[in-house]
């Protein structure tokens, strides 16, 4: 059995897709509106005690779970166009408030136009807070919520509302790191294999090697979301900076002595909840990790990961000049010898669309192995958008203060892996004595740190 | 050794007191003004990582505690004045956000206003969260503000975001209920002791006492605040409703046996910490409470309070003619008999001074009953300052959706208990099928919910 | 990947079978016998503290599990045969006590006497309880024990006194009964697939099914055996008397409201230590599962098994007689229709040893059905060995006071369920009301529960 | 209120006191005999299911409970003397044994002879571990049993027979170490109260106080017996080795930072069931605890109790030529100058019994200091019975392989102090590097290790 075929796709997500095929997921009937927005206005009243309102957040949260796609759009539309703040009463707050600037009401008036700012939206919203799994409720329709985004820019400061009370609720204070075993509750290490998002987990023997003595998973959790990871990471304790995932995930590897371990590699880490998008805590999690591990294992002294490049095959093919330009004469002095003529070949142009084939050639791949490795040092080191790069990998491991330490060849030979980057990884460097000042230089400059070899490679 | 003799004064509050005592609570030096501005700058700008926000917040944190009540009040002030929001900036988002009204822009100008309103305050002392403790930091922090602000008005924009972003955290859905039993920690058990806001425990074997088979004892805790009890209520299972408190807190009394008990008296409820002032939780902690007993023992009918009436004795000193109007001719005659002429007898203002006394002298608190327990239910039901009961534990009950259910005469006749009330207590009662109703016509008409006898007594 | 693939058999285990059919189990050599035989001297001996005595524990430890069976066998041989009681010194306390009745050093005598038979060969064994894993170790150890018993009954003085202090060590008040669910550490329940010896798991989905909202698992734990089930029961809260048990254990089956069960289905019972044998802890098993089944669903009524009889085909090869007495004329007749004539026709006998084949033939399995349960029947309530039933099944619950409810027809058509009894399964009842007295019966005269239906089968 | 005051002595034991006051420990009469001996025989018989078991055992415990100690008495004596084996049995078992040693036969016999030695006393105790609490039953029956011993040696075989099965159930393989804080459960931290034998806890305040940052306290607990400490230590962390009992009990003394400190004093041991007289853990219980304290303060390097003389004074008036010689002419001078005149003078013995005074006088104190020390370091090394020290702590310190460190005057100046050992007290040093090699050669040769200086102290 398939491990990933352990994973019931919850109801409601299969209705949805069904209703989608069947080109339902049209506006709700007028009569479906009136009963949203009559229970929505119920809960924005806040009328009663507990009782009432747990019971009110609940029909609420089931009339949301039985829409399709259509109806929750619906739904989100009328909280956030009809649950605003009154534009009026704003108006009349802000006059107040800039009349008393630098008198004794200055601050009152201020907390007055604060008030007046506070909108109904999240009365509504936090209301599902009261109900069991209310927390998990609010963070998968945030999930919905950012879908609709890109097609309804009118659910803005709804998202904005919502992101600001999850961020609140999800302070970094407030999470629990715990380290996943095979002694961690079934029930739990089957949401690694669900959301699992770099390496596919392909079997509970799969996942048993993954928490091996040798590795080490470890994860952060909410208190309001036992048995839910919000983010977790892999690592390898090995003797040497890793060059290759599939031998990582080797299931017949022989289990290392961890006591002897000099290396820690970061292999896969997965953010589980796309209702928590903008909510940070990866950093958090990797300066923790690395507390644990050095109190553990005091002979530790490299902290690295072994990254996939998502972006580099997708950028490349939107920049073909950069492609060119990495390749010597030199080099297609070897690739001509190979029958592939240059520069800028149809031949080289092809390469891309079957990249499994160019690396199963062993003399072509050699040919390959100097310009791909150059134009992937670049593209980390250079290829940016809004000053950041441009490959979400690269971004999340820069921003929180690694550098980019060593390429390597034939490193991922997973479909995946070629399809992404021609099968080469990367390792980021986590150096404890180094990661705030990189932090701080890549915040305030967009400066990537790199290692000369890396440097050197990207230099054209 | 006295009980609250082990309760170990925090030390700050120690050197705050002798500081007082002394008049040094004076402004800090400018020398010392500049250093914590600094400190506050940097963490307004919050540069750098994990690692440098939490040293920074530390620091200051450990800056605050060094500092008496005039340099915490120097130190809150420039929070709440240098770092608040940007008129200007306020000002043109406004602009942007009135004309946008009705336009597709609308809905990205709402957001843009509120991020103009953002301050830096709310930055600067959520970072305190990244430190252990952090939130009980916190917490005490608002106790001080609270403390200020009586003299301070320019504090209520810096208080009013912390309560908002303490009610965020604080939301009933994260807190959880837990019974505390004579299993509980010794450092939990001694916080009890030391935050018992009713009736004092006198010794560790008075406590015991309140945990004995026929006690329950809940409190609620938030999950980066273990051992510390947001609220508690003391229960005692009887066999009818209490109308004494001393018998129920007598250690010398059998134990009875719960599985008999058809009444739970809550005769002690304790709200612990000063900073949490207006986030409720108080309602939801009684409802939760009924539950569970209700569950444990099925034949449980009954849940009611024993309650104080910490304002009447206050209030009748106030209003001296409502006490006057409670004696009827009748009552007049049997004072007289008693050597107290009326009415209003300079005689009867003197028991106000001495309520021991006079209730000492048997016939002389024969003679009182009537005409007090009449003012006591007057007070109760019609005493009221902006719409709500005067007395601070009615308003408690009552907006939780309890009734008045009955007085009790001579229910505490300890010292505390003579001077705020003669002795007389009041049961509340929690009717699990009217809560709901009672709180909902409380909150918008006012409505007192009270038993006949109690309404017959109030009648003049 | 099949499930059970993940267990990985112990390797000393491994090395055993390989060394097995290598022909390599011989008797070690005569250096090996020495320095094992000094070892247990020393281990006797007892000199010095704890820290010793582990380190010689543990050495001890690691020179057992280094052996191969041949070894194992000589090691054990060495502590039953030379470190027994001293036949001499047992005499002589045995002359003083017999000489000591009746007068006041009777007490002193016997206590001496019991001293001499004390022997070194628990003193030796028990000192492994001081190393970790140290119980698990010498459970394993009996069940060696007990592989080498039937060749070398010199062991058994050794195996008495082994299994009188596990007896002692698993006295039932000192288990803890545990329900298993998926939220259970993946580390136990991979345990549950390795030991399930009733109906194999055949997936981590098969397992989540056995673990669904409308089943329970309840197992036994030692405290010194954690992740350790001792035994286990797997149960199917149904709505009626289950008669199928393919039924049961389908994945794709919808999950049933339990709280709208009226029958509860112990579908299997697995003792998972095989080094336990002969401390009984089933019974007790049971009696708590049930306590605790009828505390959370108070509908509850009827609670049964749905049990294979795996006794019943090789019974009847040897006593062909009583198959041919279940069959009637008529069923002759029936058979004979279908070209089968009889009676004690070799073609029945061929059905023997093609069960499968049979029922597979829709004619011929209904005219199967009614003599078959006959014998079945027969077999239940009759087929005895020293007064107790043959089949251990039966035995193990008619001893803990079931009785025999219902034979099944077709209710067991995997490959084993038709050679052990040709497809049939049998319910057995445990009435709360009755289990003491048909305990008490079947303990002094053997006496069998059944209901009338199943005895009316057995009568011919 | 006094913490002892806390401690409410079980019921029984105070029936049994008044009881035996009024001199009704009588023999029970002849109809509560006959009931005690039947139900003694249900037991032994022993019929029926686990309901059965557990419901008679219960009832047999509540009539244990119910007698008064002439009631328990012969309880205990028809277990003892009607439930023993039988001698018939045991000769031809016997005979039957030694005619097969040396044949086949041998081993079966001898597992036929342990059975017919098994009797039923065993049996009958057991079934009491099925009912809750029935360990600490069996734990408190046996301290009673203890208690009878003296004066009724029939008792003998049954105890020997329970504190082998109580031996087998409190293995040290069993017991779990814990660490006792102020986060203990209040039941929990109550108990130590109860059992602290060595320096009485005062309040819950001192109580508090042993319990420090600076503090540490182990014990052991049985799985079936939570809450329930068989024996714990207590440990303070200071600068070097300690030398007066009152400093580490003050409650007022600054609280030392434990990171700092080299040595680790065991100031208090207690054993805490007297029920489990000769089941031994206290060797066990300090290794376990020097280890742990190493793991945590690596910069400890000197592990020592300060430990009581109890029998010196006692030993010193059965043995006055001892003290007499520990006086040298100098000593005797220098007492003669404060008015004693010797040697053996009368003035000499008077001090025996008003140790207190003797001290007070700073003169005669500092005279008596080297004579005493003299006397004392003699007691330890030399006085001796069975090969052994008379001194039961030197017997258990130097049984667990410490060596005696240092004598140290004026150490002990509460009254018990004075009384047991004229306020002198002892260090035994753990030297991690020595205990296996003192606790060999005390075992097998009764040698004492002592430091050069309390050696020379005891030469005369």
């Amino acid at each position: 059995m398939s491990a990933t075929g352990l994973i019931s796709k919850s109801l409601s997500r299969v209705r949805a897709m069904v209703a989608e095929a069947a080109g339902r997921n049209r506006e709700p009937s007028v009569r479906t509106l009136e009963r949203i927005r009559q229970q929505l206005r119920e809960c924005a009243e806040g009328r009663g005690g507990e009782v009432s309102t747990r019971q009110r957040a609940a029909r609420l949260a089931d009339t949301y779970l039985s829409l399709d796609d259509g109806g929750r759009l619906a739904f989100l539309r009328i909280i956030a166009l009809e649950f605003g703040p009154d534009p009026a009463k704003v108006a009349s707050a802000h006059k107040a408030y800039q009349a008393a600037i630098g008198t004794d009401r200055q601050w009152d008036s201020e907390a007055a136009l604060r008030a007046a700012m506070r909108s109904q939206r999240l009365r509504i919203l936090t209301q599902f807070n009261a109900i069991p799994q209310g927390v998990k409720f609010l963070v998968d329709l945030r999930a919905d919520l950012l879908r609709f985004l890109a097609d309804e820019p009118l659910l803005k400061p709804l998202d904005r509302e919502l992101e600001a009370r999850l961020a609140a609720w999800f302070d970094v204070g407030f999470l629990e790191l715990a380290r996943i075993t095979w002694n961690s509750p079934a029930a739990l290490l089957e949401k690694l294999v669900q959301y699992e998002a770099v390496h596919e987990i392909r079997s509970w023997r799969d996942l048993k090697n993954r928490l091996d003595s040798d590795r080490r998973c470890y994860a952060f959790f909410h208190p309001r979301m036992p048995l839910e990871p919000l983010i977790f990471v892999e690592v390898a304790l090995v003797e040497e900076l890793a060059d290759n995932v599939q031998k990582l995930l080797d299931e017949n590897a022989p289990v290392a002595d961890p006591a002897r371990a000099s290396a820690a590699i970061f292999y896969s880490i997965s953010n589980t909840q796309a209702g928590l998008r903008g909510v940070s805590f990866g950093n958090f999690l990797l300066k923790r990790v690395v507390e644990d591990l050095q109190r553990d294992y005091p002979r530790l002294h490299t902290f690295a990961t072994l990254s996939p490049i998502p972006g580099l095959v997708g950028w490349m093919r939107r920049h073909p000049e950069q492609l060119a330009e990495a390749f010597t004469p030199n080099d297609w002095k070897r690739l001509a010898a190979l029958g592939i003529e240059g520069p800028d070949a149809p031949a080289l142009r092809a390469l891309l669309s079957a990249p499994r084939e160019a690396m199963a050639d062993t003399q072509l791949q050699r040919a390959l192995r100097e310009p791909l490795l150059r134009v992937a040092a670049y593209y980390l080191l250079n290829a940016a958008r809004d000053g950041k790069p441009v490959d979400p990998v690269a971004r999340f491991h820069l921003g929180n203060g690694a550098r980019v330490e060593r390429l390597n060849w034939l490193a991922d030979t997973a479909d995946k892996g070629h399809e992404q980057s021609w099968g080469m990884m990367v390792n980021y460097l986590y150096d404890p004595d180094r990661i705030e000042a990189n932090l701080e230089s890549f915040a305030s400059e967009g400066r990537v740190d790199a290692s000369a070899s890396v440097r050197r490679l990207a230099r054209r």
